[in-house]
This record gives C-alpha cells, structure tokens and sequence, in this order.
C-alpha cells in the first residue's frame, strides 16, 4: 500500500496516470492556500470534474475504506485538505460543513499569524488563540485533523498538547538533517508523536539535504534515525510533489493577497520558482525508489510497509471519522 | 414508519419533541426559499448546531438508512431541501456540492420563473429551459430529487419525462379536490406517479378544501380516490407544517428579494399570515388522526402504513444515492 501525505500538482490525465504507474493507492492534496471558503468550493468542483471525467484513475476518498475501493478498481483515492484555515474564515461551523465537503487535514497556519495560530515565518509564536483552541475541539469533533507543518514550534507543541486527537505534520522533515526553517526540530516532533500523530517525510527540495542534490541514501538512512527516534509507526510519505506547477502558483502560495511585496518564502531572489526535485524522485512514478531506499537502510519489511502507507492508513481510519458517532452514519 | 416529504416550522425544542411525540421517524425539511449558495450554507450550519444540542431528538439524515438508525435510537432524521434553485446560483457544480452536504430535494422553481423551469404563478409556462436540462441530468446523477411543488403544469409535466429518475411533488394536492393554484391537476400528477414519482398531501389550509375548516374526512377521502387513481404507493404526506412561523417569514417565502410590492401568494390583504390549521392537524403530534382518518376510508393496512410513511421510505432509498456507484461509497 502506498499513500502520499501530502501533494499539491498541475493536475492532469498525465499525473492520474502516473500516480497509477507509481502504484499509489492514495494522496492527501491541497486545495486551498489562501482561498476564501466561496473559492474553496470552486476547488472541491473542479475535483467533482476531474472525477467525473477520469472515473478509472481516481475517486474522492473521505474515509479509509475508500483506500481498499481504489485498491480492489485499481484507482488511487484522492483525500482534501487546506495549507491554511482561510477557508473556514471567521465561522467555526464552516469545520463541519467543509468535513462533510470532504476536508480532512486542514493546517492551522501557512508561514504567517492566522486567526489560529502563529505560522513558521513570523518572528515571535504566541501558540495558540481563543479562536484556536476553539477551532481544534471542532475539528476533534467532526473529524478534521490539525496539520501543522507550516507553524511555529510553540503554536505546534501546544496544538498537539490541546488536541484530543492525533494531530500531524503531514509534510516536513527533521530539521537537525536539513536546517530548513520549515523542518522540524526534535522537541517538535516529538510532541505530535508521542501522541499518536504522524510525520510525512518531504522530497520538496528545499527540505532536503543538499536540496535538489539530495541522494535516495541520506534521505532513507535520515528516515531511519527518525525511526529509531520517535517509532517507525508515526513516520510516512509527504512528498510536497509541487509538479507541473508554473511559478505564478509558487507566488499564490507564498503571497495570496497578503502582500503586494514579493516573499520568496523557502527560495531567494535568484531562485524564485519551484527548484528541481532530485533525480530518484521525480514525480509518482518514483515510489518504488524509495521503497527500495527504505529497505536498504535496514529498516525491517513491516517497518517499510507502515511508511509507505500503511502508517497513513491507520492514521486515516482513525482520525477522519465524526467523534460521537451516534447517528452519523455517514462517517461510520 | 412515519415521514413528513415537508415541513418548514420555526424550529425549536418544543417541536422536536412534538416530532418525537407524533412518532415521525424523519422529515424533510426546507433550508431555502431564496437564499444563495453562502446563504444556505449559514442554514446547514444552524441545523448542525440543533443536531449537536438535541443529539437525543434529532439527527441528520442523508441515507434511508438513517431512519433505521433514527428508529432505533428514538429520533427523528431530518433530511433537507430548497423550495427554489437559488443555492445552486447559475453554477451546475453546485448540485454535487449541495448533494455531499445533505441537500436531498430541490424545487426547480419556487412560484415564478427560475433559471431551470416556470413557476406555478406565471402567466406563462415555457417549459425546462436549457439550463433546467442540464441540472435535472446532474441532479440524477448525484441523487438530488427534482421537486415540482411549486412549478406549472408544463414544466412538471417535462421535468417528469425528461428526469431519468422519478421525481417529487413534496407537498400539494389534486387540483379537482381544492381549486387552489398550487394544487395538481390529474395530467401533471399522473406524469409524475406513472414515472414512480411521490405526490405528497399537504395540510397547509389554502391547499384544502375548506381551507381551516377542512375536515379529517374528507382529506382522507381525497386521499383514498387519489390511490385508486394514481396507486398508494406513490402517494404520502407532505404536511407543509409551517408552525410558529412569523407573518414576516410567509413574506420572505413569497416576496423574497425578488419584489418591492408584497405578494400575497395563496393568500389575500386581508388574510396575509399563515391561516390557522385544521383541529385535527395541529402539528406534528397528530399524525396518529392521520393514520386513523386513513384506515377509515377503507384503504388497507399495508396501504396506509406506505402513505405514512413506507413509501418515501422506499423513494428515499432508492432516489438519494448517486447514479453511477462506482466508488463513492459515501452513498452505497
């Protein structure tokens, strides 16, 4: 079972294709960076489209079992989530009607302050609001898991303290390999797994370790010591894949309409687009490569299972559905 | 199996316990009149805060199978429905996405002339119109019933042959019995039934005979030639209770945005409100006058029980689910 935690590509009938040639079973996309909820709802129908049209590639996840569906009809399971909480706006009773649109990780923060919580690129983290905290029991209740992989260390830390539920980081890597301010440093880890939540290991190349030079070894053998660190059960895929992307999106993820001034986010003045993924992972058809990379490292076969996907699965099972069942039926 | 196909009260706890009192296992419920998309949406978000305060008396419906659950656990399922296409705007994306948060009826029209069909209060019905083609298709395909309560008589009769599915006249009732605008002429609901549609009987007192003064015998005679004529298994209750609403929402129901002038609909200057019900259907407490009203026509058991409930049990199930089953398991 392969599941990536995290993609946000140019789609096309050609990625559809190769997410199937790559054997990938799920994908967790991003549908929103800075999107009103009224554009969000454009993005869920654009899906709608793109469902309707390729019935034979892909199909909307929204729980787990849909997982095994796309697995018996060899299609890959396509799971939505948002990089911000732009799209519940001010209105909390927007967690519940966009986890029955199909929302199932939303983040609390991208790079800056939210109504939520403080974003990875502000220069102090005051943790987390009242809104915050608020918002975190709702999405505990309907089934919306916390994404914090572009939030500060404190707001995340305290995410992960104030949630009933596991939260995740659904795409970073630790930042003791690779010194990016978007990696994560132990202390943080190890507050969302400890508790249950899970890490997706990025290949976007400014998370990696000698970036778009990055080998498949460093990046396998740096899964392992997380492994060895914070249990081989916490750990999965969350590639980052920005592909086919041109680089006016590059600019909507990091700018929205927050600034009239350009932020170069992760990459520089000289850099400005997206950087070139490293050659051992140059889009879905290359999960086999890291597969091969995770058992070369040592890690055992159940291990290698867990973090190419079945990691993610259980997570899912576990952590998309309502909290008081009684009587949704359609989670249960 | 008792099931309301509409109701439209102001809602409290009062009349869900009422609900629970009268033994209705699930209602159909209005959302909006007029109200667009974002609207509608603040309106799902109010229903979602009634069904987490009175989790012991209501829950959501979206599945059939929801009134089982309903049954079991003493609730009643409440399903939801617009009495006019304005949710979906001009946006034919939107039906999918009112699907997936529970909207199970809509109205092609509410009174006038809409985007997809004409009104019943038109000097002229010029039939489903372009759009009106391609939404009724859309609608079957995701399980989105088609409602002609409020429409002419050419637009119902095509929206019943060009529907792949069967449609719904949620609340109305033969035109011969109470010469009321609203009510159906014997064409139009026989397209409408011998298609496997549902005519609802309507207990709003400008759609009877007698208007308040109406008695249980003869809503329940009408009732009984109405099965002779169409077949009891396409008939059920569609009660239009609109209890403890304010003069100032009849207005919005029939004036909406769409007027300066106030519009009297069914009613007159100097009858403006709500008329007051017949003293044999105050409200949800009397369906049990209902089912005895029936059984005293001489309608068999098995006949009754399908008019109070059992067929649109059966419409529900067989109507709500989309078209093409392939992976969305959230309907199957």
């Amino acid at each position: 079972m392969r599941i990536d935690g995290l993609q946000y590509a140019n789609w096309s009938e050609k990625i559809f294709r190769q997410l199937r040639e790559g054997g990938v079973d799920a994908i967790h996309v991003t549908i929103a960076y800075h999107e009103s909820f009224r554009e969000t709802v454009l993005n869920f129908e654009k899906w709608n489209r793109w469902f309707e049209q390729f019935p034979d590639l892909i199909m909307k996840g929204r729980w787990a079992r849909d997982i095994d569906v796309a697995r018996e009809t060899g299609r890959t399971a396509v799971f939505f989530g948002f990089q911000n909480p732009s799209p519940i706006e001010d209105d909390i009773g927007l967690v519940e009607v966009l986890h029955d649109l199909g929302a199932r990780f939303m983040q609390l923060t991208y790079n800056n302050q939210s109504l939520l919580a403080t974003g990875c690129y502000e220069s102090y983290d005051a943790g987390i609001t009242r809104m915050g905290k608020q918002v975190i029991k709702e999405m505990n209740r309907v089934g919306l898991v916390v994404d914090m992989s572009h939030s500060g260390d404190r707001s995340t830390i305290e995410a992960a303290e104030l949630s009933e539920r596991p939260i995740a980081i659904t795409h970073a890597n630790p930042h003791d390999w690779a010194p990016a301010l978007r990696n994560k440093r132990d202390a943080v880890i190890r507050a969302v797994t400890e508790r249950g939540g899970m890490l997706g290991f990025s290949l976007y190349p400014h998370h990696l370790k000698g970036k778009s030079d990055c080998t498949l070894e460093s990046f396998c053998e740096m899964i392992a010591r997380a492994a060895d660190s914070y249990g081989a059960e916490h750990l999965g895929i969350g590639s980052d894949l920005c592909q086919d992307q041109p680089d006016s999106v590059v600019e909507w993820m990091r700018v929205g309409r927050w600034s009239k001034e350009i932020d170069y986010g992760e990459g520089s003045a000289s850099l400005p687009g997206f950087p070139p993924m490293p050659g051992w992972f140059r889009d879905n058809r290359d999960f086999g490569n890291l597969e091969n990379g995770l058992r070369a490292t040592g890690l055992n076969a159940d291990e290698v299972a867990g973090i190419m996907g079945q990691n993610w699965y259980r997570f899912f099972e576990r952590n998309f559905t309502p909290q008081q069942a009684g009587g949704m039926t359609g989670g249960t």
